[in-house]
């Protein structure tokens, strides 16, 4: 038997939506948090930017504006960090594992943009470093990916990582709007932002597609090794023709494991967020409105799905607490928990090399030999055609074409090609499709 | 820097269909998983019962019928049990927890009848007990139960977790086919096993069901406390009948968190196995041939769902390396990873407490006062009606009845009752209705 401890002490680095969650929850939930971890959690200081802004139900004699101090304070176990952003919670972070103190944090940004440091840290100083809020809010991902699957050698995660995105992409589907409209309602019902750029330009899905990447392939991977694509340019007729194929368009973080001709390993992995149609039979295909999915495809686990809500205070709270106990449980235990392993430190291929699908709907003249010139310039990069469908007529000729699997490079030349050819009006639309072929 | 250790010895009792997947997953993925564990992972021995039918790919050197010699040697770190059933497994994994050795199982028979007794033992040998195999195959469900939804107060957990039921059931609504002939379909394809009694008579879901009421409740729950009904009483016209309520019947494992008036535990736990129909707009309801899915609801996580591939010896296998790995790390670690803790200790409810809703379908006499008669029966009992339908005339005269949510005693009443009535030809069917009222 261990002998008994007091209570293991939690400093909260910010006091927003999640923060005062997280508040609401030690709170709420204390007895059954103690008889979990084994002793009391209780919040020693609640550093913010502007205590007069601190919400009902913090104890005002806990806030503090020097969170500097907060993280270094003696009587500190444990550090939750939930400003996020590079810094300070990037120093703030590293002063505490500097003092012997466990870290949970949300910060996907962080995160992506410089984890290794982090990690290093962790490893140095003996510190636990969890994080399973920053990917998918309350869906448990992170730990399966860490532990579950650990014995597991994983080819693919495909995932709805961004609820904002999502929400909009499934109003255009569903209601034919534009994307402009999409994005006003999003932002009046709260599931956008005023400024929406790092949902609908990609940049939270590439963070959370970097930080999955690294998990799933043990390799180091940050936010700028992922190529990122937004929903911006995304049409009403995008959706449409997507329709049409019986598809729908989804803001997809894609991670995979490319294989070569020997070794078990691959030759690298490729790491990338764009929107995409998926077939409508596909599992993601029915998460509707803001929710969040993640598809792992595992040698031997096969195919898994896990679902639920991406963001949100109190989800988001609910992941940092299930950190917060199993950290509290290691500090109870007198050893850290396994800190991340990169050991296989495999590349992170050019999208060039990456191979997926096109869909390509192109404006034409209606004249003889159209389609063979077209087909030409499909062949001249190597580039098989799935499917082949003419549209329309005169003015209003079109063609819609779909590819089989051909690298990425190859397939932006055809497309370029397309567009030096005399008898191709327009390239209205070029989507890339995902999902089986 | 911890100082070098020498390999981890693993024992390995059993090598069926899971048991040679292991074996198998440990020579191919050895150097991942020496990097991921930080030592490697060599094959101590390998305990049979008939070892002229060991499989290609396992040393004979290593075989041995004296699993209790096995388990107890000095040079093996961590036993692996995939015989199944009571005994012997029982006193082996006892037996190697008692000699400092953690256990990785995945006999979900066991734990959900004396789990108490192996937790007992971990908690006093200071062993690891790690059994994410023995619920839902390769499904990362225990881990985030354990851990990711530590710090959040689950409500309900929904689950579809037995995949030769669900093949039964998914054939029936697919192609119209009664149970016998859906059942021979299953066997022929290996799906079922030539005595299905486990499967069919929902034991195995029920064992399953024992295993997430424990742990999403921290309240002990053994097999027996689970209310169990299997599906070999669904007939074509249930599945038929559901069809015209838009449902679709599931053989669903439910956990259940009973409110109180005051406190948040709650008055008790309702733990129960049975099919039900649910809406075909519910996510289970999509949960195809063999698959399995699992619905938790938690206070802050809110609706969580995890999906994949419930049985097989690769999945299976692919979840017990995950243990492996893990226990692995705690013995490379020294300290042990938490014990289960029960302290909530919430009585489990009889049945006739649960509130569920029911579907009921009578054939009755075709004359005035017909539904006045019943549902005068209904409300003797309190049960409130939700939707009544009138199908056909004369002698095919037949009621549809729904009801709202009622104690499950109180709807047993109201059934039996009918039987006795006079109008009441024959009450063809009756089947709960989960899912949103």
């Amino acid at each position: 038997m261990k002998p008994e401890r007091g209570p293991l002490r939690v400093a909260l680095l910010g006091c927003g939506v999640v923060g005062s969650e997280v508040v609401r929850l030690l709170r709420e939930q204390a007895d059954d948090l103690a008889a979990r971890v084994g002793t009391p959690l209780e919040l020693a200081g609640v550093a913010v930017r502007r205590p007069e802004r601190v919400r009902a139900g913090v104890d005002p004699a806990l806030v503090t504006t020097d969170a500097q101090g907060l993280v270094t304070r003696d009587d500190v176990d444990i550090v939750v960090e939930v400003i996020g952003g590079i810094e300070p919670a990037r120093t703030l972070m590293l002063e505490a594992m500097k003092t012997g103190k466990s870290v949970v944090t949300a910060n996907k940004a962080l995160l992506a943009e410089d984890g290794a440091t982090l990690f290093a840290a962790a490893r140095e100083y003996g510190a636990d470093l969890y994080y399973e809020a920053a990917v998918a809010g309350a869906i448990p991902l992170l730990r399966p990916l860490r532990e579950s699957l650990v014995g597991d050698h994983v080819h693919r995660v495909l995932g709805i990582v961004n609820g904002t995105t999502n929400y909009i992409l499934d109003q255009m589907d569903s209601g034919g709007a534009g994307f402009n409209e999409a994005l006003e309602e999003a932002q009046a019902l709260g599931y956008a932002e005023a400024d929406p750029t790092a949902d609908v330009e990609g940049f939270d899905a590439a963070a959370k597609a970097a930080i999955l990447a690294q998990l799933a392939f043990h390799t180091p991977v940050t936010a700028a090794d992922v190529h990122r694509e937004g929903i911006t340019e995304v049409s009403a007729a995008d959706v449409a023709g997507a329709k049409g194929m019986d598809c729908v368009v989804k803001l997809l973080a894609i991670c995979e494991r490319v294989p070569s001709e020997g070794g078990r390993n691959g030759r690298g992995v490729s790491v990338r967020v764009y929107p995409a149609m998926i077939p409508r039979t596909h599992p993601l295909a029915s998460v509707r409105e803001a929710y969040n999915a993640v598809f792992v495809e595992a040698e031997s686990a096969g195919s898994l799905m896990f679902y639920g809500a991406g963001a949100g205070g109190a989800p988001t709270a609910s992941a940092v607490l299930g950190d917060l106990v199993a950290v509290a449980r290691n500090v109870v235990g007198g050893t850290p928990g396994p800190v991340e392993v990169t050991y296989a430190k495999l590349p992170v291929l050019p999208m060039g090399e990456t191979v997926t699908r096109y869909y390509i709907h192109l404006d034409v003249t209606d004249e003889a030999g159209v389609l063979a010139t077209v087909a030409e310039e499909f062949a001249r990069h190597e580039v098989s055609i799935q499917a082949v469908r003419q549209v329309g007529l005169g003015e209003e000729a079109q063609l819609v074409v779909v590819t089989h699997r051909a690298p990425d490079a190859a397939l932006s030349a055809v497309v370029e090609g397309l567009r030096g050819l005399d008898s191709v009006r327009e390239v209205a639309s070029v989507m890339r499709v995902e999902g089986e072929e």
